[in-house]
């Protein structure tokens, strides 16, 4: 198999482009293997460097291979000059999704006679199929993420304010081995929980409570998340009629996951399902999102996405009902697209 | 005093600008009061929108106040023509060091007769001297952070590693009632403190060593940040000499802070010092950066920066000493511009 750098310098080679500079972190890290901040790559088709500043350096050579270490001096826009006109490079590409405006324009005001070419998404395309390191990791966050489902089980009760509950998780997931909680914790309690990106508050849970848990492991790097909802009390059957309608939406999904079918036909058969119950007003966001290096990453699941699925993806499947004023039912798994058909990486979490 | 909408529309105004489209989360929060994230204002003379998607909106419309909640239904560049169109703009200003050349392109697409106006740091620049509010919230999470401090000391000991102990005070920054670690939490313990952002790893404290401490309190969207070294035997004579130089520094630097002075000026004062003792190349990065709703902000404590102080600037004083191999002592601390010179808002937290 060939190395994410290779694939890199084939994919520029098709769109004619002498060098390609790297920008956004996650791709940074994805192809030189440094883990900090405030860091860009350089690729050209013989040559590779790695930019960062002083704060940066030790980190820096130690940690990446392949790369020379260059240290900016005064501004990024002049070290990538230098590098540009030594390597007599003529068309610079650069991460159009990543570099502002104001980057890009003292970029083209410091290369003069330089084209500079807008990529698309090279590096993301990537990153859609995981490799077997990937998949390794992203197990492992998982595999923590059940240790702190399990663990909410065991100290949800009345009385606890959703603000508590999240922060005994987020340590929670540290001392489980997880580097850091993937992104906020949600702790939605009752009519809180038809916010889809609800911040936990001071309310305490009541008996005969709903509580809607989202939350996700970072761990070397790589992502989970998932979303459960649990219930205090007795469910009534409005409450039920809505829970199992969403657990049918993501199962049937689900089903319908292999290689070769087109995603938008993913998300439409969750939407249509909960349509055709009665809710189709109610589940306004996308069925899911690829998950890795990045917690919301290609491909995007959803209606307007005719990509195809292969072996290696690994995304989200998370349809919802939101009723304002009432709460929202959401159930969110971890997929993997095998061979012939897919593994769900979250099975062994009870929903 | 005027509002934050009015100071922005005064200075639109100045630059000939008929609507103004804020993307960055920091402005849209320090405007709109909105905590969220996904959301985007269009602020003209007369009228004010608020533009996020459906998962946001019973935030948005819970939270905004003067702001026209609009829900994105396609995408956010085909809202902004509708009400373009609709408030007949010819000059639409974009905040340039957000906006992404993608966003950028796309806006200029969906918006044929529309200039597009690049808007330089114009909240970024509001930003910078905090209102009575605005600091209440900063000394709130100070003293969070200075319990904290304290957490720490009582736990430091030999045979805890990095990792636990920065675990560990990230778990108590809440239950002391701040809201979330403002970054990630440094603790470097022997030679891992040469590297200035170092992160915490399997490294355990020993018996005689030195232990820096960088962290932050989020607390209602605000942001702190101190560091100290810590020592846990005895001191020898260079690294006691290496301390009282970044002290010193430190200490000189804080006496010169006053309105009028320029910022260059007080960065020259601590790397002049620590440059006469023999130091001068193991101090790379700036002396400082303001502080507020983002770890780093303006105005940037830097050589390169000749602006003026002002009465209730915010901003971090961290000179330091980096030696490769053998360590790194870094004294930060948070200084408020007053009146008549400046108020040291970690002045309570013992180095």
């Amino acid at each position: 198999m060939r190395s994410r750098i290779e694939r890199v310098i084939i994919a520029l080679a098709k769109e004619r482009i002498d060098a390609f500079l790297v920008t956004k972190a996650a791709n940074v890290r994805y192809l030189s293997c440094y883990e900090g901040d405030d860091a860009s790559l350089l690729i050209a088709s013989k040559k590779r460097f790695f930019l960062t500043d002083s704060r940066y350096e030790l980190q820096a050579r130690r940690d990446t291979r392949g790369f020379t270490v260059k240290i900016i001096k005064s501004s990024l826009a002049e070290t990538i000059r230098d590098l540009v006109y030594a390597l007599k490079v003529k068309r610079l590409g650069f991460e159009c999704h990543d570099l502002t405006h104001a980057q890009h324009d003292r970029l083209m005001r410091s290369l003069p006679g330089i084209e500079l070419a807008p990529v698309h998404d090279m590096v993301e395309r990537l990153r859609v199929v995981k490799d077997a390191g990937e998949v390794r990791f992203i197990r492992e966050s998982v595999s923590i993420l059940e240790k702190v489902s399990t663990r909410f089980k065991t100290i949800l009760r009345p009385g606890l304010a959703e603000r508590d509950l999240a922060a005994e998780l987020e340590h929670f997931i540290k001392v489980a081995g997880g580097d850091k909680s993937s992104f906020d914790i949600i702790v939605a309690s009752g009519s809180n929980s038809a916010l889809p990106h609800a911040r936990p508050g001071t309310r305490r849970i009541r008996p005969n409570d709903m509580v809607l848990l989202d939350l996700g492991v970072g761990y070397k790097g790589y992502n989970s998340d998932l979303t459960r909802v649990f219930f205090l009390g007795k469910i009534n059957p409005r409450t039920k009629k809505i829970y199992d309608t969403v657990r049918e939406a993501n199962r049937r999904s689900i089903k319908a996951i292999r290689p070769g079918v087109e995603i938008s036909r993913i998300d439409e058969i969750a939407r249509g399902f909960i349509r055709k119950k009665g809710f189709g007003n109610c589940f306004g966001h996308a069925l899911g999102h690829g998950i890795g290096l990045e917690v919301h990453e290609s491909p995007s699941i959803s209606g307007r996405n005719h990509t195809v699925l292969k072996p290696g993806m690994i995304f989200t499947i998370e349809p919802a009902i939101y009723l304002p004023g009432w709460g929202g039912i959401r159930i969110e798994d971890m997929v993997l697209v095998t061979r012939k058909g897919c593994e769900v990486l979250t099975d062994d979490i009870d929903k």
